[in-house]
């Protein structure tokens, strides 16, 4: 029978079903360090819209399951391909098909890498904004799919804001071609923002048409600011969000994160028990920015510096970026992803204290300040989440919840959340949820067991 | 059967059930000029979700379709009421809940009127930026279900930019808790998104959370220019949006609209021809954009003139604000809403120009040029659209699809552009979402006939 799926997707894609066991192997785990059980069926690696088609039209009259991925850098299992699935791989297609900087839109191919489209689209004076820091390695249409953020998104969106349309295609094979080229429109439902985050569940996402912003002009000034504990940072993280400046970047570290990344990097230990906040201004009147934030952060008890150029600046910000590496010399690192309104996060960051205290268990967290969204990190040996990170990323999960906010701010639900999504959603909601997806995947072909499995 | 359910109804809501006539009679329309056939059972004034939810519950029980309506200003037919159908008004639920400048968010009920809204922020030094033209008489329920634009939205975003959540009644009296209050979030679908400029087809809005901007500090500065024609106005402000400053508000005339309201106005004519772009630039940066702006517009032909100060800068807005007004002395007018990306809003003139030739019809034509979005007019004698201009509508339609543009960039489908809806989203998008819709609303009692009946 699985034999039979293979010879089907080899009469109608010929060599680019691969079916070696290094390639298997490989697509079912992505970067969150989880893999799924048993052997693929096989990848495809699809090259064209009428690929993507005929894979899915061999699924539909299967009944097998199919994962779409991008680059398999995502951090919640999403893309994790299972036995008897098979994981249709979006990466080859990776043009970048039209720019109109007039229009501010670019129209891409699924399987771009978000650096390198941004690298193409420079020299024509824009960019696409969102900016995982995965950005050299994720691709565009996994960005979309995940509904993904990034360090700039606090001032310039993410990807939620930068999609004008989605072509994609159904588990029946099916091509639609959802949203448009003008910035406005409401025709109809808005499929587009329903595709945005929907991790692979309701159809393969083959093309996009990106809204972009012309390049910034004027200078970046970058200072950190030092404080006496996370909290305290917290705190004058969010004076600066009050004070009316929204800087481009504002990222925060707490003192286990800190020193961590200090000595992976050779760096002066910091002051124990120090935390550090990050902030990049930019744009015409960036120097005037920085000065008042410096004064914002001195008056709430920051010790703060100031980057004398771009380069010192780029150091700065290469110590917030060196965090996932620190994390991997200490062991396996499953990294959490809640979202809270911007005045919880001292709150938020005094439960993670109480749930530190109340397991034993030291949880360094870095956090996108600028828009409450933290990332704890539960670091443990060997591959499997002990039991004892699960009852304390719970723990989180409720606390971010019962604070007005979210499970996941840009990583998704996957595999690793679904167990929670009903607590955030409502059993209501969830099944309502579940039963939209299956108006577009009624077999239930796509991506099954992520997101909705029960 | 249609007294037993007013009976019901009264059980439940006692005097917030209406049934006099003229209240019957002035649910059947809205804003369009169009109105439903038939006269509606009953409207009910709701006060609280409690409300909202004993009347879709009544209505779920005797399968009786209800209309949902805020001010009933929308321009597409979608809050008409007719024969057998209940109104469910939700104007009387006007309260501001909470304001939370330091998190940028209020919560409110659906019937507040976005200009109260934006009086009662005022003083915490936040707004709520989507600004339709009928702000001060449209509600924010309103502007969410209909995913409302106005004049600001170009750099200050429309309805979908400006919501973080939405609570929910379901056909079925169910109450859903959509989004959350943290700016970032991707737990499941992004059904808030789903909601906003669906109709009132999916539930009942009854309340929402909404994202709100910190006040413009600085200056405004408001110019005009004159053109010989609207194609050179087109060019003009494309030429403006290529230069890559970002104008507050961008409005275009063409030479029929802008005659008809100094006529309205008791200007003095403009000279015969002329077209307008008037324009606004605000932040710290107004007067320096003003001026580089003048001189895009200066080197496209435009005669341009600034205002001195903030009153004379009213006045010209004024001349734009009052085209409604003014095509209504001159007959029924049946406004449309196509949306083109940027660049082709000269070319979408020459088609306005061919269809006016083609029909020998007259269009007056405003635009929101920093979007793209037009609104061409169609006025003519007595409450019934001519089926020469439903003719000449759909030659417009067309044109805007071919253009890679839409049907509607903020009035929404209604009644009167459901005939069209399948023509942009194609048959097999049509389907689905109107499959969505059922997730919803199983039995099909909310605002049928509205968007998706074929
Ligand atoms: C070091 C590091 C840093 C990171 N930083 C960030 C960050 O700052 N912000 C952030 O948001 N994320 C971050 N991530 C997570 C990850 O990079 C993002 O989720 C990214 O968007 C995933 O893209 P991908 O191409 O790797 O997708 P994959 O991992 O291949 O897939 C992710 C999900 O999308 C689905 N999918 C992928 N492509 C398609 C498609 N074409 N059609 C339909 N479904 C599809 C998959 O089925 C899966 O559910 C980081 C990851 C790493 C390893
Ligand atoms: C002079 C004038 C200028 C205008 N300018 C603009 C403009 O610049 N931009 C723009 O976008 N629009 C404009 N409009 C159109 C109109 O004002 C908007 O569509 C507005 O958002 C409608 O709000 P309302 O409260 O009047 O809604 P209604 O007209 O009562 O209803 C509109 C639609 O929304 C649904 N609805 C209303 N409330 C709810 C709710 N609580 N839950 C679920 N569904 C609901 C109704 O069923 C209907 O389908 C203008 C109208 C006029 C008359």
């Amino acid at each position: 029978m699985s034999s039979d799926v293979v010879a089907l997707l080899r009469t109608e894609l010929g060599d680019r079903v691969d079916t070696s066991p290094a390639c298997l192997a490989a697509v079912r785990a992505d970067k969150s360090g989880h893999g799924a059980d048993g052997v693929p069926l096989a990848v495809v690696h699809a090259a064209s819209v009428a690929d993507v088609q005929a894979v899915m039209r061999v699924a539909t009259a299967t009944r097998t399951p199919v994962v779409p991925r991008g680059a398999g850098t995502g951090l919640a299992g999403g893309a994790n391909t299972g036995g008897g699935e098979i994981a249709l791989s979006l990466r080859g297609m990776d043009r970048l098909v039209e720019v109109r900087p007039d229009d501010l839109l670019a129209v891409v191919e699924p399987g771009i890498v978000n650096a390198d489209l941004n690298a193409l689209l420079e020299p024509h004076g824009v960019w696409w904004a969102p900016d995982p820091a995965s950005r050299a390695i994720s691709t565009v249409g996994g960005n979309i799919a995940t509904g993904a953020g990034g360090l700039l998104c606090a001032k310039y969106g993410v990807v939620r804001d930068a999609v004008l349309g989605v072509d994609l295609v159904l588990a029946d094979g099916r091509l639609l071609r959802l949203g448009h080229r003008s910035v406005k429109g409401v025709t109809g439902l808005d499929l587009t923002s329903l595709v945005i985050g929907s991790e692979g569940t309701l159809g393969v996402v083959v093309g996009a048409t990106l809204k972009l912003r012309r390049l910034i002009a004027g200078e970046r000034v970058t200072l950190t600011a030092l404080f006496d504990g996370v909290r305290a940072a917290a705190v004058a993280s969010a004076a600066v969000t009050a004070s009316g400046i929204q800087p481009a970047i504002m990222e925060l570290m707490d003192a286990t994160s800190l020193a961590a990344v200090h000595r992976l990097l050779s760096l002066p230990a910091p002051p124990p028990g120090s935390a550090q906040l990050t902030i990049q201004t930019d744009g015409p009147v960036a120097a005037d920015e920085a000065r008042a934030i410096a004064q914002v952060l001195t008056e709430a008890g920051g010790r703060v510096s100031v980057a004398a150029d771009d380069a010192e600046g780029e150091k700065l910000l290469a110590v917030r970026r060196a965090m996932h590496p620190a994390m991997e010399t200490l062991g396996t690192a499953l990294i959490e992803d809640v979202s809270v309104p911007r005045s919880a996060l001292p709150d938020m960051f005094d439960e993670i204290a109480r749930i530190e205290r109340d397991f034993a268990l030291v949880i360094p967290t870095v956090a996108h300040a600028g828009d409450g969204n933290l990332h704890p990190n539960f670091v443990f040996a060997g591959p499997d989440v002990p039991p004892v990170v699960w009852d304390a990323a719970e723990q989180l999960f409720h606390a971010a919840l019962r604070l007005g906010g979210t499970l996941t701010g840009e990583h998704g639900i996957g595999v690793l959340k679904r167990r929670w999504l009903a607590d955030e959603l409502g059993d209501d909601q969830w099944k309502l949820q579940r039963d939209i997806a299956r108006v577009f995947d009624p077999l239930g072909i796509l991506n099954p067991g992520k997101v909705f499995a029960p």
